[in-house]
């Protein structure tokens, strides 16, 4: 039961030749759904060529309402329904997210053959749960409201000791069935306990995915038992001290600090600012987190897939091509 | 003086892998201005990618409210305040565009540092007068207002009589500046007449870029002195019978008959629907066109820059890559 994120969009503010807006597809296999956090204009075409359908996508989580982050959602959605989605969608934003939908919605001659449903991210501790998926929000600090998403997975795989049941004599069959199921069973005058022939395992992912945000610190709590968390790095340390516009950001060494402090094993660095673009300028920013952090650290890349599995581990899965042939 | 069309975006409704939603970018020369006609999702990037500043950008014209026609524009307008623009932007558009753009600055918290000014496509005939240039608007035949825009644009070159200023004994100096400017000049007890010395030579082009458009003899009165009529062929005509969303739209057919009916000496078909991209469909298209028109008929391609010139040719002048390589 892993969970691949890919990364639609690296970029902060605007996009650049290679990297677009916010975007970020969480897919937990198997299963075909999956998960969209933010979404920057331009998501939709990072959508198609990472592969991934709009008619599998489960839900929307929207950090915040800066345009590099929500401007692709109207379109995308359009888009959704052009492709004949019918399948209702869950959207998990902040109130005036909703409120701009519904302008856009009204002033461009919108109506969607599907049925958005609105939750909003600020009064809802658990946004989301389905069965085996726990997705909250937790406040960050940026100039307007902003939240990150802790992604909960929770797998369990039972099995039966077929192997103490075959040495009692008890073949295959009805009464398997039934002390899988919890059921006590009779069997030559003897009650057979369900739970002395049934093993149980639970597998747990635990993701942070981060909106803008100029404390870490704030996330102690969402990745206390988490595996990775996503976080930006808008900027590099000393980028940070003289940035301008730097208010409600981090640099790549604080959010190391941050993730070295709660022992996190992995993290993934994202949304950086154009003047940190360059291979060389990347590979700065790497050094710099890695000087402060002993886990596993990656700088995400545009249409990179990454896999983290239940035991921890996370390793490059794939890399979609930005372009395809021509039909 | 000629002008150069470069198409950001072919696509009708939603963007594909090679197509965006409608963009183009008009660019009058010499001179480094350049205007935009519509603005899709993802326009921004399009328009770094034709290598296209968006501090020489000096108005934009929106044919109307549909997303794959202006939700670009959002971004575009964040990115061009972001690169430090500061001059004053014109903004050609209908009255609920403005509205959209107001509710969308006012809920996604952004203060663009430069003035828009926003001219109602639909209350002005003449939509932008400016120096050699002149914009007017036409109304379309789509679900929503819809203006097609007709780019008008005059230069006047004048020189003089050197050669007969000289046989008089008159040396180059100020009076030849004065003759060059409309004045007459006294020389040798002779008034010398600068319409006598001065030749004048004015070019004109004419070209209308339509938006959405179900009755493309709407344009009858537009296209009289064109030499170039862009027009969208979001379907075949096989197509366009068919076509459940079809209202509003032209096919290929019909838009070559109404270009020969005119005698347009260039045509441009463009915002296609996602069926008809295949190589394939577009020499169907374009085979469709054919037949019925016998002027230079062009199917627009994402990327690509024509030169249209003052004596009526059209040429294809350059593809643009459509990714660079990395920084």
């Amino acid at each position: 039961m892993p969970m691949d994120l890919t990364f639609l969009g690296t970029s902060a503010g605007m996009p650049t030749h290679w990297r677009n807006a916010s975007g970020l597809a969480v897919q937990i296999r198997p299963g075909t759904g999956w998960y969209l956090v933010d979404c920057g204009e331009g998501t939709q075409r990072q959508v198609q060529r990472a592969g991934l359908s709009l008619h599998d996508l489960e839900a929307i989580c929207i950090s915040h309402v800066h345009g590099d982050h929500c401007y692709g959602l109207p379109g995308l959605l359009d888009s959704a329904g052009m492709l004949g989605r019918q399948k209702p969608l869950t959207l998990i934003a902040p109130a005036a997210l909703w409120q701009w939908l519904q302008a856009t919605h009204g002033l461009t001659d919108v109506q969607l053959p599907y049925t958005l449903e609105f939750v909003d991210v600020c009064t809802q501790p658990a946004v989301l749960e389905r069965p085996g998926l726990r997705i909250s929000s937790h406040e960050l600090a940026h100039g307007v409201p902003c939240h990150a998403f802790r992604f909960e997975v929770q797998t369990s795989q039972r099995w039966l000791d077929s192997a103490a049941l075959s040495a009692l004599g008890l073949p295959p069959g009805p009464q398997w069935g039934a002390l899988r199921r919890g059921e006590d069973v009779l069997f030559n005058n003897q009650w057979l306990h369900s739970r002395d022939y049934v093993q149980e395992q639970t597998e747990r992912i635990v993701a942070v995915l981060g909106g803008d945000n100029a404390e870490p610190q704030r996330l102690r709590h969402a990745c206390a038992d988490a595996q990775l968390l996503v976080h930006e790095a808008t900027f590099s340390r000393a980028a940070l001290a003289h940035a301008r516009f730097a208010s409600g950001h981090s640099c790549a060494h604080d959010v190391a600090v941050f993730a070295q402090s709660v022992g996190l094993p992995n993290l993934v660095l994202t949304h950086f600012s154009q003047r940190h673009h360059s291979d060389a300028e990347q590979a700065a920013l790497l050094h710099e987190a890695q000087a402060q952090y002993q886990g596993t650290v990656v700088l995400a890349r545009d249409l990179q897939t990454w896999e983290l599995a239940a035991d921890g581990t996370l390793r490059h899965k794939a890399d979609h091509p930005a372009q395809r042939n021509n039909a």
